[in-house]
């Protein structure tokens, strides 16, 4: 009864940024992409299985905060995240997370995360993942509009997944571009620095736009884009923030993820609520076609689902197994008896 | 650039299962719940200011977990907390939970804490709070019916602050009773074992009902209540699990933390949709009545609400500053230049 040092049930794994940076080397960043894109391809058709609700969103004149749960019926997962436009000229991230596993049968979680970081990969390998199944057979070139911190995280995923070896960078600011064109050096892709939007797409047979105004903003006018292109569209993720004009997207066959949740936060929220798109998990599962001619437009309308934060931490959940790259948090009250939680305070008591 | 320690921002302070037993213990049980109170009520006055929204729960055929968020226009809170009724024959808490604040001008989290020992202090402070309002004046005894792990704290919550002198404890298990009496000695309370409810309900002007089955209980039938009494209904929390026979609550006046939540979730599942209820935030801050007569039967159908985690939270918060009961999480990426997550990896590459 005077034991007080908790059970292993009592102890949960945490994955600090530190840790989370040292598994990411440890596999490698391209590997883990492929990995990560793996498991979110596994659970996309499995899909039918999960728990799937709109992300639970507090709003405020500054920004959002999220909460993204779901579940397969045997775990649990949830993510916490925030978008704050405005953070990053207070020399603080827009998007910070951190995301849980419990398990469904006893409610106890199983793996506590940071987030930041896993959640750029994460978003980085759904979209390749999507591009694998839509992008043009043999795209080489990606024209990359928005160089912020998702740039070379998306760059990398398509080359890993999809196989380009050609990254057209451009950003309103040019230093944004010059950091990802130096983080980009050495790491087997030809990075190019463009003056324009329109310059990035010359070739490219993937435009990805991530840009980061909360606000209705048109990235891509109608003009700038030719037939037969993949369009990855991320930047567009909240009521009220849009990248790519109206008339884009009725040229567009639409992908996305969760309708109900890309109606309200996607680039679709410019459209007529019943404007016809196709869910991802169809196109993967094979119950619904993806790109079906050579001079389509496929626009993958991203905002980012609970799933694919479910994934993630699945991922890192079955890889920090026997590494040091987590430490145990003295999270969950554990008594002795279960129903003594007053008796293990007692104990407790200082001397 | 090649500063890779994180900075004050990106490090979470995080409150421990055994750092929160040392802040109880440095502050005292009876004030902490003293202190919890005072935060719940202030809280309760300004309740109009809240995001309010139903806690977000996934149902599985053993159990619940939930998501409780709230904000109040400058801080966000959430508390993560499952309810597992079978888990207590596993040796595994019924009950474990965990919170978070964060600043809403930049969604960055302030504050990660164990929420299973706060959750029963809150818990409790919340039931004395409201007997306060709604207790017959002068009570000094109460009847305490089902004695797992809420239940001392119940006890010495009514005692610290309305007053109470005796408990008299009941539960199916003796052996559960037993525990509470045994933790219950030498704290200042009068302690009575009893045989059955009816007796434990001698004398009494508070009877607590704090049972855990999930599924529709008679923990008191309409015989066995008296006029004059404050029924303080904590156990029936979940659809489908209650504990009052519907003739008590029609004999009651009944008080509710949300009524959309509680209408769901609380005693009150079992009438009808518009049963007359009152809020409590209104007895608290004057636009409604408490109780108004000596014969009057008062009910508080407590069901927990988010604001109740989110008045700990802050407690916790104001509490642990310039104290060693935290330490400090590397749970937020935060990269020299937030556009450059992807160099901060690339940095932290080992040698």
């Amino acid at each position: 009864m005077t034991n007080l040092s908790p059970s292993d049930k009592a102890l949960v794994p945490f994955v600090s940024v530190d840790h989370m940076m040292q598994l990411v080397h440890s596999i490698g960043v391209e590997p883990i992409l492929i990995g990560l894109a793996d498991y979110i391809e596994a659970d996309f058709k499995r899909w039918e299985l999960f728990d799937k609700t709109p992300r639970i969103a507090s709003h405020s004149s500054e920004g959002v905060i999220e909460l993204m749960p779901t579940s397969d019926g045997e775990v649990y997962g949830f993510k916490y995240v925030n978008g704050h436009p405005k953070n990053t000229k207070e020399g603080l991230q827009t998007v910070t997370a951190f995301g849980l596993l419990a398990d469904v049968a006893n409610g106890y979680p199983v793996l506590l995360s940071e987030m930041t970081l896993l959640t750029a990969l994460r978003t980085a390998a759904t979209s390749a993942l999507v591009a694998k199944y839509l992008a043009p057979k043999g795209s080489t070139t990606m024209a990359m509009i928005g160089n912020g911190a998702q740039s070379e995280f998306q760059s990398l995923a398509m080359k890993a997944i999809v196989g380009i070896d050609t990254v057209r960078l451009y950003d309103t600011d040019r230093a944004a571009t010059r950091k990802a064109a130096r983080n980009l050096a050495g790491m087997g892709l030809k990075v190019v620095e463009c003056d324009s939007a329109e310059a990035s797409m010359e070739g490219a047979q993937i435009i990805t736009t991530c840009t980061a105004d909360k606000q209705y903003a048109t990235i891509l006018t109608d003009n700038m884009i030719g037939s037969g292109v993949h369009i990855n569209a991320i930047g567009g993720d909240c009521p009220g923030k849009t990248e790519l004009a109206p008339a884009i997207l009725e040229r567009s066959d639409i992908f996305v993820e969760f309708p109900p949740q890309t109606r309200v936060e996607g680039e679709i929220q410019q459209m007529a609520e019943d404007h016809p798109v196709t869910e991802l998990w169809q196109v993967m599962s094979g119950t619904a076609k993806g790109r079906t001619s050579a001079d389509q437009i496929t626009l993958f309308d991203s905002v980012g689902f609970a799933i694919e934060d479910f994934s993630a931490l699945r991922y890192v959940r079955d890889h920090i197994k026997g590494t040091k790259f987590y430490h145990d948090l003295d999270l969950l009250a554990d008594p002795d008896d279960p129903r003594d939680l007053f008796g293990m305070l007692k104990r407790a008591t200082p001397a």
